[in-house]
């Protein structure tokens, strides 16, 4: 390589490059024996396929996302944190225990070799802390001017128990809304990051695994759906719910966390924190009679003292209705556009 | 949507537009039980993870890569059809049978849409003649000049026998290599379809899936170890079983099927045949007692009548050496810069 310091299209080629840059940057943190199986280095390879181990009495469930965040760094997280949590929490939602995870880099020519370990040692992290092992991935490098500097994408498969019966058509009239913690953080933390408003906040993502929030609910009866709301926010999993169970979601807008700092940048410029994405919050449909069971349970965890009911499922037609402070009511509409795009 | 014809940012910000497109391309083409639980449309979603069935006596593999392909369409095959062989192939060599595909799409801004709609119905077709579900999917849309038109990231899920011991561990000197047909195909169509020499040519991508050529190979006695060879074609192949193996990689140069049109390119631009991607070929070293079986039972698949025994695994250091027609012979270097790019 002729300039060690940034990733030159040769690194992506399949060639001597390429698997010293997967060496030096990708295998070193990643390391763990499923990935030395998986991971198409030319060296200490037996397949491009890597097994996964599973258990009986319990059902592989798969997930997918990509990630295409701008800033690629920012505070709370950067796009290597992003991507094993948000696939990490798609499967903690649907009552799965995160196992497995493969990764796919598609990293733009010039990207600062530094900045590339950064992120991987950050995804390692992240790995790490949210149990699971990254077993296969794959580099492409794209010219300069066509990747956006880095773009991940990740696929998860974690277990569920065969006795997980969590689904939208568990949901009935009367059961009640929950969210474990403040809304709106991660769009905010990003949106600051890209200084595009000249404003400068102390709003830190919320990125991270949910999964010791989802994971006691699993088979707890009682807990109807739980989902995370990233790309369009509480509002958007409020649709889903409404949408898929012809209910009304009937939201508290005082009973909604939403952080001080996150609350003043919306206002100053007219977004809705309802519509901005979290990255390590879940939305819980519970019955009544376990909502104060959950919301004790959360309280204790940690990032969890806001854990908050925010709202009721009732009969109505299937639409988001968001009783307001000064006691009036508006609808939240299905989002068409969102005023912070690439926010994951 | 303000214009039908093209993708906008709009279409991948979680809102309407984006469930929209989902449904109108991806969903419509994809359709299937595991995907309307696993693709995040925002309607019609249980969960935003995937259920896989498995079998018992057999162990799930799991694979992945990333596509970045110009152009997107070229003789006999797209990115779409790619995405799903690439990732099929790999799984297929390690001796498990494919199952279920994850897909992730990460569009340019002003794509055509007409362009997105063949590639998925192109993607579907491939998934179909593969025999695997596309069970859960995520797309981004990145802004004009970050994106290439259209990158996709596959990662499949297969079984292999709890009996099947394919591994470069298993590799003996003495044992021969076998290619399942010409090779270089892949690279030299691709790079016809680019135009950039002005050349015109008949050459049609080798891209399709392999399960027909490995699947009776998995627990066949004799059979070590088989490959795709992709990037960095044959060569490559042949570098990673004489890397891992510390034996020599003996190939005859008489013996390699090339076909006239992709020598007369490599001739023509100075390329080796070698080192160039086939999109749907196996390399497969086994034991030289049942050469002839695994050479007969190929020629008898359909697009197998080319297959080949191209040379042997002896002792002697780690090196790929190439006797040549004249009866000389050269060194296969490791591979640093590929000359055909963005090839996969």
């Amino acid at each position: 390589m002729t300039d060690a310091r940034h990733v030159e299209l040769a690194h992506g080629n399949g060639g001597r490059f390429m698997r010293e840059l997967i060496e030096a940057v990708f295998a070193r943190h990643l390391a763990n024996p499923g990935l030395d199986a998986g991971l198409e280095t030319g060296l200490d390879i037996g397949l491009d396929a890597a097994p996964i181990g599973l258990e009986a009495g319990f059902v592989p469930y798969i997930t997918t996302d990509a990630f295409t965040v701008q800033p690629l760094e920012f505070p709370g997280g950067d796009i290597g944190s992003l991507a094993v949590n948000g696939t990490v929490n798609d499967l903690a939602v649907a009552g799965a225990t995160p196992k497995y995870l493969t990764l796919n880099a598609i990293i733009e020519e010039g990207l600062e070799v530094a900045c590339l370990e950064r992120i991987v040692r950050s995804l390692a992290a992240a790995a790490r802390d949210a149990g699971v092992c990254v077993v296969a991935g794959d580099t492409k490098v794209v010219p300069r001017g066509q990747g956006g500097g880095l773009y991940l994408a990740t696929t998860g498969v974690g277990l569920r128990a065969a006795g997980c019966r969590l689904g939208l058509e568990q949901v009935r009239a009367g059961d009640a809304l929950l969210v474990s913690g403040p809304v709106g953080d991660h769009g905010i933390a990003v949106m600051l990051a890209r200084e595009d408003f000249d404003l400068k906040g102390s709003v830190a993502s919320d990125c991270a695994s949910v999964a010791p929030f989802t994971a006691p609910l699993a088979t707890m009866p009682g807990v109807r759906f739980m989902r995370d709301p990233t790309r369009g926010g509480l509002a958007t999993v409020a649709h889903e719910i409404a949408a898929a169970t012809a209910l009304t979601a009937r939201l508290a807008e005082p009973s909604v966390p939403v952080r001080d700092a996150v609350r003043s940048v919306c206002e100053m410029l007219g977004y809705d924190p309802y519509y901005l994405a979290c990255e390590g919050r879940v939305v819980a449909v519970v019955s009544p009679q376990v909502a104060d069971d959950v919301l004790a349970l959360w309280r204790a965890l940690p990032g969890g003292a806001d854990a908050a009911m925010i709202g009721r499922m009732i009969e109505g037609p299937a639409q988001v209705i968001l009783e307001t402070e000064i006691g009036g009511e508006r609808v939240l509409e299905e989002l068409e556009d969102d005023p912070l795009p690439r926010i994951c």
